[in-house]
C-alpha cells in the first residue's frame, strides 16, 4: 500500500493549490479526483466558464462600445452557439491539463476515481483501477455541486442547472433564471447582453443581499437597462415542458403569473459533495447542505482531515479557497508561510456589469453604530471613464469613518470593478484615510481616479460643503450617514 | 482694476486644479487662457487625445481580439480618417467645454487672452480685450510646447509636430516618427495599430531611458512584432518633400539609410510656453528648455509666484502637474491640506501595449548598491490572462529587498498596466513585503494575480528553489542581482 504525508481529494482550485503547496515543500503528495477532467468547478463548471463567456458576450455584443465611435458592430445575431462557447471550451480544456501539468511538476501523484474513507487514515479510490492508499493528512476539497429540488423537471435540454447550462447545443429565445444570486445574476446579464430575453425571478425582495444596497440598486437598474425582467419574491411552482422544442415552456410563478419561455436555469443554491466521501468511516462532522465543519486551521472534527473549498460553505469564493489550501498545508506542515488568512478580501461579481467590494458595507458600518460619511465618483465623471463612453451609471462608492477619516469599505459598480477594487483593499486593510488618497497621484488618465475624486466628495460631503451633488447621493442614505 | 487674491495663467491640468482648489477655499481668482479651447495640452493636443486615438486604434484594429474568439474584426480598412479622429474631437471638445464650467461653478473669473507681466503682481491680458488685473498670487501653468527644430521644413500637411498631427485630413500610408519618447512610441505604436507602416528613429541605443531595462526591450519586442521599424542611434538629417502628395517623401538618415516615407512627426522634445509671459518684468528665474526654476513649494526665484506643471520640465505628466497645482495652491493659502507631494507615483505610457511603473528600477537599485531580488509573472500564466487571450508577451516585474523583502518597485508592460500598477503604489508606498502579498488574496481570476504570481517567483528566486524559469529571467539580470 502506497503511503502518503498528504492525500488532497479533489483538484478543484483549493485541492490543486494545495496539493502542489504540499509538494513544493518535499512532501510525498497524492490527489484523488472523480472526474477526468481536471480543475473541479473552478476551471470545468465554474469561476473560469462562467467568465470566458461574460468576455464573449462582451465582445460579440460590443455593447461597451456602442454609440462611442462612428462604427458599431453587434456580431450576436451571426455567432451561432458554437462561436459563443468557443472560447470557454478551448478554455477550460487548456486550464484542466494545466491543472495535471500542475500536479505533476509538483511530484503528485494523481489517482483516478471516487476517493472515500475507509478509517481516518486510508482512502479507497474506486475507479477502473481499485485501490486503497495512506494518508498522514488528509485534505477534503470535493467542492459543490449545483443543488437540484426535486419539483424542477430538469433534462439537460431546456430546464438546466449551472452545470448543464454549458453544454447548450442552441441558444435559448428567452431565458428565466431563477435565483438572484452571484451565478444566477451573472448568467442573466450574460445571456441579456447576447441578445437573449431574460426574465430574473428571485425569492427576496433585493439581490445579492450581502452587497451594500446602493450597489445592489444600482445592479438591479442597468440589468433593467438591458432588459433582463426581474421578478422579485417570486419563485418557479409549475412547469410544463410541451415535446415540440418549438414551443414555449409554461413556468408557473409563485406571484400568480405565467413565463412562457423557451429555456429555465435554476441557480439557487450549490451544496457540498460529502456523499460519496464516507466521513462516517473517519469520524467527521457535517454540517447544513452537505458541508463540513472546520475550525480556524481548517481542520475538521478529526484534527488530521483538513477541508477547505466550496465543501465547507461560505464563502465559497474560488479565490478564497486557493488561500484555504495554501494555509491548510502550512498549518500540517507547520510552514510558518501562512499561519493566518486575512479578514480583508474582496468580493468579485462577474455580471455585465462587474460588481466587486471589500470592507464594510453601509448598512454593516450603520448596524455596527460607527459614524461614517460616504463619497461617490461616476465613472462617467473622470477622464478614463469618459474616454471609454461609459454612461451606464456605474459607480464607486468610498465609506469612511466620521473622525478619523479611516476608509472603511469600497463599493464598486462598473467596468473592470474585479480589478479596481484591489487598491481599496489596500486602503482599508492598512487603515488609510480619505486625505491620504487625495494626496496621491494617480495615473492620468485612469480609473483609479475613481478613488481620488469619491474621496474628494466624502470630505465636500464631511464638511457640508458640496457644489455638486449626485441624485444618488442626496436622495441615498448619506443623510442618514450624517446623523 | 481688478484685484484677485490668485491669479492663474493657463487652463490646463495644472492651472485648472488649482483656480478651482482656490475657489472651493472661498478665494477671489482669475484664470487667463490664450486660446479659446480649455484644458491645454492635458485636454486639447496631449493626454486626452493620444488616449482616445490609442483606444479608437485598440477598437477598430481588434488587436486584442484577433484570433481569441471564433469570430475576428478589423475595421482599421474601413475606417476613414474621420472615423478615427471621431471619438477624439468629441472628448477634447466636451472636456474642454467641462474645464470652462469647472471654472465657473468655482467662481474664477476667466479672462480670454495672452498673459503676461507688467510687474510681480500685475498681469496684461492681450486680447480682443486688453486689461491689467492685479494678482497678490500668480501661479503660471502655461504648460510646453512642442520643440520644432529649425532644419525640418513642418508644413502641418505631411511634416508634423504632436500638435498638427491630430489634424490630419488623411491617413499616412507610412509614417517615420522621430523621438522615442512618451509621444513618439505611444503615437508610432497607436498608427502601427491601424495598420499604418510605421519607422522610429531613435538617437540613443535604448527607448524610455528611465525605465526598467527588461521592461524597455520587451516594449522594443513587442513593438517589432506589430511591424513597427526601429532604428537606433539615428536621426534625420535632410528632407525631400516633392510637390506631388501620392509620391513618397525622402527622408536622409544620419545612419545613411534613407527613408521613403507618406509622413513625418517629429517627436524628440518640448519647450516651456514661458516666451510671451515677459518674466523679465517680474524677475523669474529662468532654466533649460524655456522652463521657469521653482523651489520644494513651487515658488519661483519671486516668492508670491509659483510656477506648476510642464512649465517647470519633468515629470510633466498630466496627474504631476494637478497635484503640483493643489500643493500651491496650498501653501500659499496655507490650507496645509496637501502640504507635500508624495515622491512615490506612478509613471504611465499609454503606448500599445501600455507599460507602467512605480519605485524602482533594477538599474537603480543596483547602482544603489542595495542586495535585491526579482520575481516575474507573465500575462499568460494567470487565468484572466489566458481568458483575455494575452499572448503578446506582457509580463510584471517584482524588484524586492534581499533581505528584508520589502518591495522596491514594480514594472508591467502590458494589458492594462496604468491600471494595475496602483496596487503596486500601495506596496511600494508602504514598504510592503513579497510575503504579504502572497498571503493576499485577490479577486479570481483577475489580472491582479501578477503580483501573487510575481512574488511566488521571486521567493523561489530566493530560495533558489525554483521549479519553472522563464527565458528572459533566466538570461536576465536576475543572476547579477543574486550576487
Amino acid at each position: 500500500m502506497k503511503r502518503y504525508d498528504l492525500i488532497v481529494i479533489g483538484s478543484g482550485p483549493a485541492g490543486e493549490k494545495a496539493a502542489v503547496k504540499a509538494g513544493y515543500f518535499g512532501h510525498r503528495v497524492a490527489l484523488v479526483e472523480k472526474d477526468e477532467r481536471y480543475g473541479g468547478a473552478g476551471v470545468q463548471t465554474g469561476t473560469l466558464p462562467s467568465k470566458a463567456l461574460k468576455e464573449t458576450a462582451l465582445y460579440f455584443s460590443g455593447i461597451y462600445e456602442k454609440g462611442i465611435y462612428s462604427i458599431d458592430h453587434d456580431f450576436t445575431r451571426r455567432a451561432g452557439i458554437h462561436d459563443f462557447m468557443y472560447r470557454k471550451n478551448l478554455l477550460t480544456s487548456a486550464l484542466g491539463s494545466e491543472v495535471k501539468t500542475n500536479l505533476a511538476c509538483h511530484h503528485v501523484d494523481v489517482y483516478q476515481g471516487v476517493g472515500s474513507f475507509d478509517d481516518p487514515h486510508h482512502i479507497r479510490i474506486s475507479g477502473a483501477l481499485e485501490e486503497v492508499i495512506y494518508g498522514e493528512n488528509i485534505l477534503i476539497a470535493t467542492g459543490s455541486y449545483p443543488f437540484r429540488p426535486a419539483d424542477i423537471p430538469f433534462d439537460g435540454q431546456r430546464v438546466h442547472d449551472s452545470d448543464t447550462i454549458l453544454d447548450i447545443r442552441r441558444f435559448p429565445k428567452s431565458l428565466c433564471v431563477l435565483g438572484a444570486g452571484v451565478i444566477g445574476c451573472a448568467y442573466a446579464t450574460i445571456f441579456a447582453a447576447m441578445g437573449v430575453k431574460v426574465f430574473l425571478l428571485n425569492n427576496r425582495d433585493k439581490i445579492l443581499g450581502f452587497l451594500d444596497q446602493e450597489i445592489s440598486n444600482a445592479l438591479v437598474e442597468q440589468m433593467k437597462n438591458r432588459d433582463v425582467t426581474l421578478l422579485f419574491k417570486a419563485s418557479s411552482n409549475g412547469f410544463q415542458v410541451p415535446e415540440d422544442e418549438a414551443e414555449p415552456m409554461r413556468i408557473s410563478i409563485t406571484t400568480g403569473q405565467t413565463l412562457n419561455v423557451d429555456m429555465f436555469l435554476y441557480a439557487a443554491g450549490r451544496s457540498g459533495n460529502i456523499r460519496s466521501l464516507r466521513c462516517e468511516n473517519a469520524g467527521c462532522k457535517t454540517g447544513e447542505r452537505e458541508t463540513l465543519m472546520v475550525n480556524d486551521n481548517f481542520q475538521t472534527s478529526v484534527p488530521h482531515i483538513y477541508a477547505v473549498g466550496d465543501v465547507i460553505g461560505f464563502p465559497a469564493l474560488a479565490s478564497t479557497s486557493m488561500d484555504q489550501g495554501r494555509m491548510a498545508v502550512a498549518h500540517m506542515f507547520k510552514t510558518h508561510d501562512l499561519d493566518q488568512l486575512t479578514d480583508v478580501f474582496p468580493y468579485g461579481i462577474y455580471t455585465v456589469p462587474e460588481v466587486s467590494m471589500v470592507g464594510m458595507t453601509e448598512e454593516e458600518v450603520r448596524k455596527r453604530g460607527i459614524s461614517y460619511c460616504a463619497g461617490y465618483c461616476d465613472y462617467r465623471d473622470i477622464t478614463r471613464g469618459k474616454i471609454l463612453g461609459i454612461t451606464d451609471g456605474g459607480f464607486m462608492k468610498v465609506i469612511f469613518h466620521r473622525e478619523t477619516k479611516h476608509i472603511l469599505g469600497v463599493h464598486i459598480v462598473g467596468r473592470m470593478a474585479t480589478e479596481l477594487i484591489h487598491y481599496g483593499m489596500a486602503l482599508v486593510k492598512d487603515k488609510k484615510t480619505v486625505d491620504e488618497v487625495i494626496a496621491t497621484v494617480f495615473n492620468n488618465p485612469s480609473l483609479h481616479d475613481l478613488y481620488k475624486y469619491a474621496c474628494y466628495d466624502g470630505l465636500g460631503n464631511l464638511a457640508g460643503h458640496k457644489l455638486k451633488r449626485s441624485a444618488r447621493a442626496s436622495q441615498g442614505n448619506l443623510q442618514a450617514g450624517r446623523g
